[in-house]
């Protein structure tokens, strides 16, 4: 080892802070407590574990589990061995995780007791699964394993709980492999380096202010993004980590008041269920005082009100897979403070600026050229830095076509604010070309959305004769007052040129993926079948 | 560039902040602001003047000025024109700063206009000096310019404004090289990267819980280990700095009310400077709270009392110039806030852990093997990791001697706790030998200042025809209370090994160097004179 350089690694955190903090619980979960020390002797024992299984560098390992100490162990203890972490969205179809795992070439995978009866049908289509890992958990179903399956415990107390001392010799080496929920074709595996992982974890406690005292409450999966690298970063400070394994309104209010939770992570839903929550259980304050960063979609005016009322603050942060989650942040400059509500959430609703470590972040025309900073020219919100992917999984074409011109191409539609704040319009392909003209179903939902008896909203587009397409919404009345479809399109036409008015509006729930986004190809693929739609 | 890789250099964190807060003040001195768009735009004037002059990869420039935004401004700018920032000691001899100069090879100096007049006989020692660049302040007297040289703000506003774009291609280039303190021989040019001054700036801010919100007042001088990489970690999360240019008891209590000042660094001399100051100004508390990190020597209890009557909280942190200034923190556990105030102070006087980003730190017996964790077997405090020099400047076998067996021999004598905590007991070259017993000078010291009348105390070795060497300690009184040499040894042995008792007892004030460590050099050189002093 040299004596002035050691790859940047998120091992070093865990290490660091099993000496530093051997007997604070790192881990809380339903009773149970784990120390540092244990983290770490875990993470080592289920490392060795590993490489007894013939696990080296490169190789993949799948996950499907909840936010369970188990899962947090697999974050360190997988790439302690080597390996990359394949933490698998639970929330997905047998056909899918089944596809995903084969699609990693895993040869071993982890998976909570609860999902076994999932996958058990799909086992076979898994191609190079040689080793399954039931984790039991008292708050899991009683299951039958499947032949030749052994528990986790019995795997890690097999194993040596020895440090392995494979520390990454290239910090590039990939520590993780997270695949994109895939609204469009196949999902693809996005790569994470040991150097990136360390670099976001640090940045996401340093942009809310974390320290040694913090406790966090997993309310984020942590099978996406790697839990936005908070597995990392928490771990890295040395604060304590609150696992819940389901997340309700009741349940998150429970954790923070009596974990005295000071941060915590979700989609605007999230922020939704505290404030039921609280209101359920009377609490008026979290007098402790709480911090919470939200993505999918900007917190609106009426619950960034509500947190402030409960004493947590809203932290507005964007990113994607590809960007080791959220590498933007909507930083609160301190005038906003002093202007009313509705101003500062339209001014939070912006995806903002670069993480204080993510490097560059561009609104760019077709030709790769920044558009101008005035609030109005359309972009593809563009990023390059450390925070950005090593690459798509076994997919070169795709890494390449991301990675043009130096730049990852987001996908995502946006303007650039002559303050420096990126605001996205849409997504690339839910962006509606009606008759020549760009109409972002953004600015119409949030139009639809201040309408009182609205909760819920998607707008897509529909194929039209005459326009090429045209806007439709999916509207979601809140049960007490109500909305026909004329009033709402009439309200639309009052504050929107006419025609980015919608022209039918149906009433339903929206369905949403496990992380809260709307699932508009979902809604676009009823409204266009038969007829192909054709995107830039 | 590549999208997702960028070399890790602070030039990033300015480029960032001065997108995210433009006109937010980056610097305050005197009444003057300077706001972050303006920071950056200064740096590049300065880089690109620089870079007229001939700057290039591996050029040193050298420095000497206390703390001004100048100082600051030439933390950035040298290293965007591609070079290195030698920022020397201004307490130092005219032959000294010579010597320093020559040894870095600089074509180009900036000089504080109150400087000037102690530089002006040495011009011409130093060898490949070209130009003299002036740094004007209102606070400094008038002087006359040496012929050729120009004045700061002229060469900035004949450069180009435009970001130079000279963005190191490789993070292991040479940011910054420190002059070691040299109390033995020739001092040493430490040579800091880019990749490990982030990562130190970084590592600071975590450690201080530091925010975009705080305020660090400047009273550690820039000077010192780039001002233990505050420059660069106060810049990254675009808080602001104060600048100080010269700190006293009166002052350092002004700037902290005026600008609410919530973070600052100092050896255990600043925080008696504020605790007098603030009595002075009848100040019995800070009321926006403060966070104080400390070095060169333990707080002692007294004054971390006298600190948490004021509302400020006391970090104590250690390292050497090779380590980026501090590198261990003692880190405070919880439960030692419980316990009486004394205790705690024992427990704080630790050097402690590694920084949270800085891999290894261990005591290591003379084959470099870690000692037991005992808290009694003495070794040598050795680190190794990203927060250890690239090396010294123009000499290799210092280097290879100070890097031997793949660790950084820091030369400091301590002990491992069972705790993890490393305590130092001495530097190597301050040990006593006294027939053949090691007494440690900082433990017979500890002793002394217990005793009312005591305010200061350094203990060294005097040649002894029988012991070798044998202890006498050096001692200023507080001038209410007496006490007599013999009073003062009968104290020692009352408790201590009688062999560790000082022989003799000599009352004055100590010298110490521009950072408050006592310099026992030169009471040594004066018992020793006509002898010569062998150390292992």
């Amino acid at each position: 080892m040299q004596a002035n350089y050691t790859p940047l690694s998120p091992q070093s955190f865990l290490v660091r802070n099993a000496r530093v903090y051997p007997d604070k619980p790192a881990i809380v979960y339903g009773g149970r407590q784990t120390t540092y020390r244990e983290f770490l002797e875990r993470a080592c024992r289920l490392a060795n574990g590993l490489i007894e299984l013939g696990i080296t560098a490169e190789s993949n390992v799948a996950l499907l589990a909840p936010n369970t100490p188990a899962h947090l162990e697999a974050n360190f203890g997988v790439h302690m061995a080597g390996g990359a972490l394949v933490a698998v969205n639970t929330r997905l179809s047998p056909q899918e995780i089944a596809y995903i795992v084969k699609h990693s070439e895993a040869r071993v995978m982890l998976v909570d007791a609860e999902w076994v009866p999932q996958i058990a049908p799909v086992m076979g289509a898994m191609d190079a699964l040689e080793h399954l890992i039931v984790i039991e958990d008292e708050a899991a179903p009683e299951v039958d394993w499947p032949d030749g399956a052994v528990t986790y415990e019995s795997f890690l107390a097999g194993a040596s709980s020895g440090y392995p001392a494979l520390f990454p010799e290239n910090e590039n080496q990939t520590i993780a492999v997270n695949y994109t929920s895939g609204t469009t074709g196949h999902p693809k595996g996005v790569m994470y380096t040991h150097r990136s992982a360390y670099i976001n974890g640090v940045c996401d406690v340093l942009e809310t202010s974390m320290n040694a005292h913090s406790v966090y409450l997993w309310t984020l999966p942590m099978f996406h993004c790697s839990g936005w690298c908070y597995t990392w970063g928490v771990t890295a400070l040395g604060a304590t980590h609150v696992c819940l394994r389901k997340p309700t309104p009741a349940s998150i209010v429970e954790h923070i008041l009596e974990h005295r939770v000071t941060h915590l992570c979700g989609a605007p839903i999230v922020l939704q269920m505290i404030a039921d929550g609280a209101k359920a259980a009377g609490i008026e304050r979290f007098e402790h005082g709480l911090k919470i960063s939200t993505a999918a979609a900007p917190p609106s005016p009426t619950i960034i009100e509500h947190m402030i009322g409960l004493n947590a603050e809203v932290v507005h942060v964007y990113g994607l897979t590809e960007t080791y989650g959220p590498m933007t942040v909507c930083e609160v400059q301190r005038e906003w403070l002093d202007g009313p509500i509705h101003e500062r959430a339209r001014l939070m609703a912006r995806q903002g600026v670069p993480y204080m470590l993510a490097e560059d972040l561009q609104v760019l025309d077709d030709r790769d050229r920044p558009v101008p900073a005035d609030g109005r020219t359309m972009g593809e919100a563009c990023m390059r830095g450390n925070i950005v992917m090593k690459g798509y999984f076994r997919d070169p074409e795709a890494t390449e076509k991301a990675f043009r011109n130096g730049w990852f191409h987001s996908g995502d539609l946006g303007v650039m604010h002559p303050d420096g704040y990126i605001e996205l319009k849409d997504r690339a392909k839910d962006m509606i070309m009606s008759g020549g003209e760009n109409i972002s179903t953004i600015e119409v939902e949030n139009v639809l959305i201040a309408h009182p008896a609205v909760t819920d909203v998607a707008v897509v587009s529909r194929p039209d004769e005459k326009w090429g397409e045209v806007p439709v919404a999916f509207v979601t009345l809140n049960g007490a007052d109500n909305a026909s479809e004329t009033e709402l399109i009439e309200f639309c036409r009052e504050r929107l040129a006419h025609f980015k008015a919608p022209k039918a509006v149906i009433f339903e729930e929206l369905p949403r993926t496990s992380t809260g986004k709307v699932q508009k190809y979902l809604l676009r693929e009823r409204l266009w079948q038969g007829h192909e739609r054709r995107i830039n």
